[in-house]
């Protein structure tokens, strides 16, 4: 019974794009509506959000950031006075030229980012080396006029945070830049579950107006890599092209130092293609809204529903818990559990009753426990604990043996033609070399890792003498 | 020492909109930016506003309500379905033209409120009576273009929450719209510490698209009403408009019955307004980011910053408490705490520590309490809770005592003139009389308070037979 499929969707070997959407749209992560290139964010899918949300903010404010909020609108002299940050994001932002029934002297554009307006706002409230440092976030969503869209992956409006600091020194904004990508790696790893790889951009791929990008790589199930978070550290590249200057104590002015960094909704992208299987979404416990559903098996009969109404409550103290209490059938209920990706299904019908026990289903492995109500909270509690861990293992087996390494040119195309997955790769440190790469086989310049090994002494691309260590891969 | 102000602010009985304006920019709660008529939330605005959301959230989500998220921009053609709405609303909005490089076909505004994605998500999301109800919620921010602002009033974007409900019977909508009312008006009491009246608004002032508008009305300290949260109920002229059709359990297709309710940012400016006062801002501790602040006395003298230390360990457990151990001077700190509405100050010295114990300065009253240091957590405790009862009957008994009644023209325009406030009326129902008396005397109809009384037989404007009671009032 358990096996029949609420509705069929397609296996992920056979078409794993479409299995992800399948996924998106039967899981009721997503809808449509009539703005094309845009994405509702149904309940299922926003919960998952509030979950990382909260997660992650609180582990900001323990590092002392403090959340505001800027205007959603950029005027084009702010955009244009970083003249690198402006070439990367003019191409992709949407502008408004019409306020009221007014056309706008100057036009503004939707914020695709909101370094420019951080920028303008702190060179007007920093003035003294009291005023430092400024380590500010903010909730909002941003937009970036995308061609092809991808619900969660690429679309024109995504939900981020972007943080924005500015401090005294150039070491103290490098260490900020770097703790603030530990933040985001630890917060993958424990909470979704995501084992990721911690390094930094090359020239070729750091954003816009930045002197260094760091990165968090992912992994995902069909061996593709997902940039997961990044971290930027602007030096005083921006503070001295908007006058962002304070007093030192010795009275002297100087340039703040500063850094930004976000992540997006793509996480639940990334949640969803690392975790999930042919039965659907799969959710680690810490970020699952509904953590344990309780199904009632032969719920008309007397005693088993008030007797599931009895578990909810009692592990309402343990878990984010429902029970399941429409008409559908028990084993529709289990196949859309399943779907939704919640972590532990409660079995109770009149013979658990009569035994004073229930059947726990792991949504990760499978595995069912049965277990005494006597011990409910205790074993769902431990259970969540184990899944989570386990999950985390699962992912980290699936990188590890997805992780290859090339030496040399022919065995950079064998693996990433055969073997989908990150190749690491030996790298003379030239754009053009990874140029190459990505016309010749796919794969972009993923991060160089903080972890460096010696592979070989050569470029993997080139021959000429190798620099670092690189982890390439084909991206979404 | 304690009246040393950080800075001199206007006098509320000075200049009370003068007054206002100070007290946002010396509590820090808000910033400029290089973009006109928006506003950036400074940390100490903005933990106000997490703290309404937070707490506003849990009581939504008490009543069934689930978060979504929608697009920011809608299409011209899906505002132009309801012909009321886009009368309303296309005079204040911004359009977008361009995206990326290219001119749109069609162009997008910035949500000025969302009804319309509503609509058209619901009708491709809703097929059965199964699928109802919806009762759906977004936190996100919205523009309007308005032509004069001030911080929280009226801005050209602002933060709120706007919830969008589809029903299957016109009852039930209804039903939902004024149970969401309560939870406003019960949330502005308890939580804001701000006694609303609750009424109906007028044809003239409802919403436009609106079957019946609810609001909340306020008083602020000046005397002048501020509307600060509404709840329409739709009926089913959206549904029309959009085709949202449900089948019901006979198979028939029938419309479904709308509702959308939201409160604002807006919220913070009434809190300024109903309880701040010639020292700055007294923000109510439900809503207070810091809630005590403790304040060491000769701080240079051994063990008292350890002692203050030692007391923000103890007392984080039953409030959110912080230490100023800054080098400014004591009474300037004091000063700041009041500035910024800290409710209750701490003050520890070294005499203090030898008597065991502390000085507690009420932030609503100046009351001083000296305390045993052992019995410190009790005390704050309760004082926090008697603060925030004693702050909503002060401006409880401030608003009644400022609601006064006109049984004819002259009292009215006597009264509207000498004794700001809210006036209760008689009115005989014509938007003809609305129009008058807001051109003769400025005040507008406010709302038709579900609790009704006779004040006399005859329109308090034309003398032609009464229908309602009225709120009318000078408002911001």
């Amino acid at each position: 019974m358990a096996d029949k499929k609420v509705e069929a969707i397609t296996s992920m070997e056979e078409d794993f794009a479409q299995w992800y959407t399948d996924v998106v749209v039967k899981a009721d992560l997503t809808g449509y509506t009539s703005v094309k290139g845009f994405m509702v964010l149904k309940p299922a899918g926003y919960a998952i959000w509030e979950l990382i949300q909260k997660q992650l903010d609180a582990r900001f404010k323990e590092t002392g950031v403090e959340n505001v909020y800027l205007p959603m609108l950029i005027p084009e002299g702010l955009l244009q006075k970083e003249k690198d940050h402006v070439e990367g994001f003019a191409p992709e932002v949407a502008w408004v030229t019409h306020g009221g029934l007014n056309e706008l002297q100057e036009k503004l554009c939707v914020r695709p980012t909101s370094e420019t307006l951080f920028c303008d706002f702190y060179q007007k409230d920093i003035t003294s080396y009291r005023d430092l440092p400024k380590v500010y976030n903010q909730w909002c969503s941003v937009v970036r006029w995308e061609k092809e869209t991808r619900p969660f992956l690429r679309s024109r409006e995504f939900l981020w945070q972007e943080g924005h600091t500015a401090h005294a020194t150039a070491e103290e904004a490098e260490e900020r830049t770097i703790q603030m990508l530990n933040v985001y790696a630890d917060f993958c790893e424990q909470i979704l579950a995501i084992p990721v790889v911690k390094g930094q951009k090359t020239e070729k791929e750091k954003f816009a107006g930045a002197v260094a990008t760091y990165t968090i790589e992912a992994l995902m199930h069909d061996g593709k890599a997902l940039q997961s978070g990044t971290s930027h550290n602007f030096g005083d590249g921006f503070a001295q092209a908007f006058g962002v200057q304070y007093a030192d104590k010795d009275n002297q002015l100087k340039y703040v130092h500063q850094t930004s960094w976000g992540v997006t909704t793509r996480l639940i992208g990334a949640i969803i293609m690392v975790h999930g299987d042919d039965n659907g979404l799969k959710l680690p416990p810490m970020v699952a809204p509904t953590q344990v559903m309780i199904v009632p098996i032969q719920q008309k009969k007397e005693g088993v529903l008030d007797k599931a109404e009895e578990l909810r409550e009692r592990l309402a103290k343990v878990a984010r818990v429902k029970v399941d209490a429409t008409d559908k059938s028990p084993g529709f209920k289990f196949a859309e559990c399943e779907m939704r990706g919640v972590p532990l299904r409660v079995e109770i019908g009149p013979r658990d009753i009569e035994n004073n026990q229930c059947v726990l289903v792991r949504r990760d492995n499978g595995e069912k426990i049965t277990v005494s109500l006597d011990e409910l909270e205790t074993k769902v509690e431990e259970l969540l604990k184990t899944i989570q861990k386990d999950m985390l293992e699962t992912a980290r087996a699936h990188r590890d043996s997805h992780t290859y390494e090339a030496r040399n040119w022919e065995e950079f195309v064998d693996t990433i033609n055969n073997r989908p997955g990150f190749i690491k790769a030996m790298w003379c440190g030239e754009t053009e070399c990874e140029e190459n790469i990505k016309a010749e086989t796919g794969a972009s310049t993923r991060c160089m890792p903080f972890e460096q090994e010696k592979l070989s002494d050569v470029c993997v691309c080139c021959g000429k003498p190798a620099k670092k260590m690189v982890y390439f891969g084909r991206a979404y």
